[in-house]
């Protein structure tokens, strides 16, 4: 028999082990047994207004147990669910929802601001509150799957990249299953095992701690933001053995922990999210906290080259070697590169999105032969171990969401002032990286960086807009005409 | 991405974590690092001398770190193997060899005087030895497979039926690493996981712990026999965390325990081989050892069915819930079973076989919808456990081997003095079960039982050979004239 289909996952895992705890949250715990039936429930309350398998539906929800419950329910009756970014404007949004063709979109009262907007520019999508949703008397029968086929899409989360437009990446319930998969061969699992989750469960970081919790059957804390010394207590009180970061997380907790430390139970600190600094991986080395460095994307379901524990000392610095399924290699003009040789790093497994969503010429583009062509930069030491130098010089992050210039620089043009628009990123304590723009005005027009600033955030989520905008004559662009963005970075760093 | 291929394991794994020991035999450890080497270099030396992708090959071997690494190096030019069980006689092992038509077949001297009548039986088949083969010069080039399909067979296993004939059951890469992820959903994974191989690697049961050995990056020790205090020291001295047995090694293993007892380290005895009585279960408990029973056949590559750690202790006798990937029901006359109702243990899940090796009508009964006929008798209680009543009423377990009735009747009936014989088993201290024969001589024909049973070691393994001869004039058939094995074993009962 072929792996094409599995039981119901939440379904399957209730039927095991439906007594443990399989999430905590707001000091309440909720077992496997009564997720189940809260998942139950509300797929009958939605398919009560209709519903169905096959249906696309955009979800914009906050990290909240009512989210995961949702999430189940969606799945139970075989809907493909969008997830938004929740710090998008209404604009982005809008758009989201529109060219993912969603048929339903279910939100909450805590957006109604932004969802008054929204509902303005759609038309046709059918809105559902979680709040109305709770109301609803459900029907007696719907059709619960009681199997996941695995080549069938569970999720789509959109990410920018050149061309400034977000692309909806398509991830399968084999994409969830195999990263998995794929993450349990490394880190291994324990009875006691005990997942945080303090990153956004819109983001594969957070969905995939999800797809853990019912596959593995381990209990997860989910809150609904990231507070540090939330996260020590938990650590140090509450038995999480496992928390996944990012780099300006890691920063924070470290401070709030100062010369405390933490138990021996605690087993790993996955840090994902880019490069991290040295200074901060010895820190926690000098502390004998368990980092793993890790590199992944939405396009990989999560991890797919992370450190094996027994390297995560002497390998320090690099993201280690791709996990069990997967495969990687680093190419420079279409050749394998050299050990130490820096090139594109290219990424295959079944964890490996099949694509974008209605973008055939992207996914062909992104997707050759099953490799995936990252854009991002990185080496392989002589042993093996990947090394990631930078992201992609389109693509920078800020406090753990990818920022992409393109889509910035997009947003501006559109300004009637403006002529063109070149956007880089500056350091920044906080967020590690802050987008700025270079700007030229059309000539016999007037603007200045408060409008321009004041512009962005109509248009764009808030960790987009740039910190400073600087006005120039021109911007610097080679014979093509491309954009030399990192011309923009070392103007910036001639200005300092 | 579909799922349809992975990286070569031990490649993989020998990438992954060269330094960690793979294997420990004989009182010397190989690391993976090792291992991967050893399989290249006799995949080398196997391609010198022709074997090609694609090729079937048999192989009769003992437990032994050379049989490890032969399975692995056949892995690697991508040969199906044949898993002969070394018990078996000459003639079994021939008439297997050429069902599978296998154009190879690799042994050991070891078996040189089987080997010797196996060679008058075959024509056509080239046959090597593992001390031939060692001194093959090798080649400097071998197609190693890079990747294994998981929809491709990995390895064959003979198990008899109701035919009397047995059947080569095929279980494809995928079959195998299904089996390994059901195994690590349910029993988790440490860095300090130790499986100790006391069981033929030519049974499932041996093989799959080879199998996880790889994929799992976890140290398995292996030993030639099982021998009861070696088993005790390993997992008293030796860090040995998880081991499988059958009913009959579990006494042993105990007898020899006495009063002591194991350390909590040790967390897994996985006890398959058909159901185990009440007091031995009891005993362990009592002596707080962490007994896992589980339902599983060379169909199924191992586990489907085991009992999760929460409930090793309350529900005790129960086989416990099919494993996270697959899925399970009780059919009696084609309708599904309620609760407590004894019926046809029925299992589907992408570590089932995808049927007989050149046998569709068999296959087609055995396989219907995806889903496995097992033949077995069991029920599930009101919360799900099942409970394994009997194996099918034509098999029963000697030794932890499966033994087939109707194919020691096949035997004895040949014997020129027989007109007809039936089988069945009797309970024995050491072994379980062993098989008694009731038989009726033709006319005018003279035999004894000594002469029968020096026939029945002519041409059956020894755990088949009857320990006990009946004369009779008729064996109890029904109306259909079909022979009633119970009837047998009652009058066996009333006969004490």
């Amino acid at each position: 028999m072929t792996a094409e289909r599995l039981p119901n996952w939440l379904r399957k895992r209730a039927e095991l082990s439906p007594d443990r705890v399989a999430v905590e949250f707001d000091n309440r715990s909720y077992t496997f047994d009564e997720l189940n039936k809260m998942a139950e429930e509300t797929a009958r309350k939605l398919a009560s207004k209709g519903i169905r398998y096959g249906d696309i539906c955009a979800v914009l929800m906050r990290n909240h147990i009512d989210s995961v419950v949702m999430l189940h329910a969606l799945f139970y009756l075989g809907v493909k669910i969008v997830m938004l970014n929740n710090r998008l404007t209404p604009n982005e949004l809008t758009w989201q929802i529109i060219d993912s063709q969603s048929e339903w979109f279910i939100s909450e009262e805590h957006f109604s601001k932004k969802l008054k907007q929204i509902d303005k520019g759609l038309s046709g999508v059918k809105i559902l509150k979680k709040e109305e949703i709770r109301l609803f008397t459900g029907m007696d029968e719907a059709r619960i799957q009681e199997e996941f086929i695995l080549q069938e899409t569970a999720t789509i989360m959109y990410t920018s990249g050149t061309s400034g437009n977000p692309k909806g990446v398509i991830q399968t319930f084999g994409n969830h299953w195999w990263s998995a998969m794929g993450s349990v061969l490394n880190l291994g699992l324990t009875e006691e095992d005990c997942w945080f989750c303090g990153v956004p469960i819109f983001h594969i970081s957070g969905l995939s701690i999800f797809m853990r919790n019912v596959i593995y059957g381990m209990k997860v804390i989910l809150v609904e933001k990231f507070d540090e010394t939330e996260v020590n207590a938990m650590i140090q009180q509450k038995g999480v053995t496992i928390i996944s970061v990012v780099t300006a997380m890691l920063n924070r907790v470290l401070l709030d922990l100062g010369n405390n430390s933490y138990p021996d139970s605690f087993r790993c600190m996955l840090l994902g999210g880019g490069p991290a600094p040295r200074h901060l991986l010895d820190e926690c080395k000098s502390k004998g906290i368990p980092v793993y460095q890790t590199y992944g994307m939405t396009e990989t379901s999560s991890q797919i080259v992370t450190l094996a524990p027994e390297y995560s000392m002497t390998k320090i610095g690099s993201a280690g070697k791709p996990l069990f399924p997967s495969q990687l290699k680093i190419e420079v003009e279409g050749r394998k590169a050299m050990p130490d040789e820096p090139g594109e790093i290219v990424v295959s497994g079944p964890n490996v999105t099949m694509g974008y969503l209605n973008r055939e010429e992207e996914t062909e583009k992104a997707i050759k032969n099953g490799w995936l062509y990252t854009g991002d930069i990185g080496y392989l030491d002589s042993e093996g171990f990947l090394y990631v130098m930078d992201r992609r010089s389109d693509l920078f992050i800020s406090g753990g969401e990818n920022v992409y210039p393109a889509e910035i620089e997009s947003i501006i043009s559109q300004h009637p002032a403006v002529f063109e628009a070149g956007v880089t990123s500056t350091d920044d304590e906080k967020w590690g990286q802050v987008p700025v723009a270079f700007v030229v005005v059309h000539e016999d027009t007037e603007t200045d960086e408060k409008e321009l600033i004041s512009y962005c955030k109509q248009h764009l989520a808030a960790y987009k807009v740039p910190g400073q905008i600087i006005f120039c004559s021109s911007l610097p662009r080679n014979s093509s005409n491309k954009l030399l963005r990192r011309e923009l970075k070392k103007s910036l760093g001639a200005r300092k």
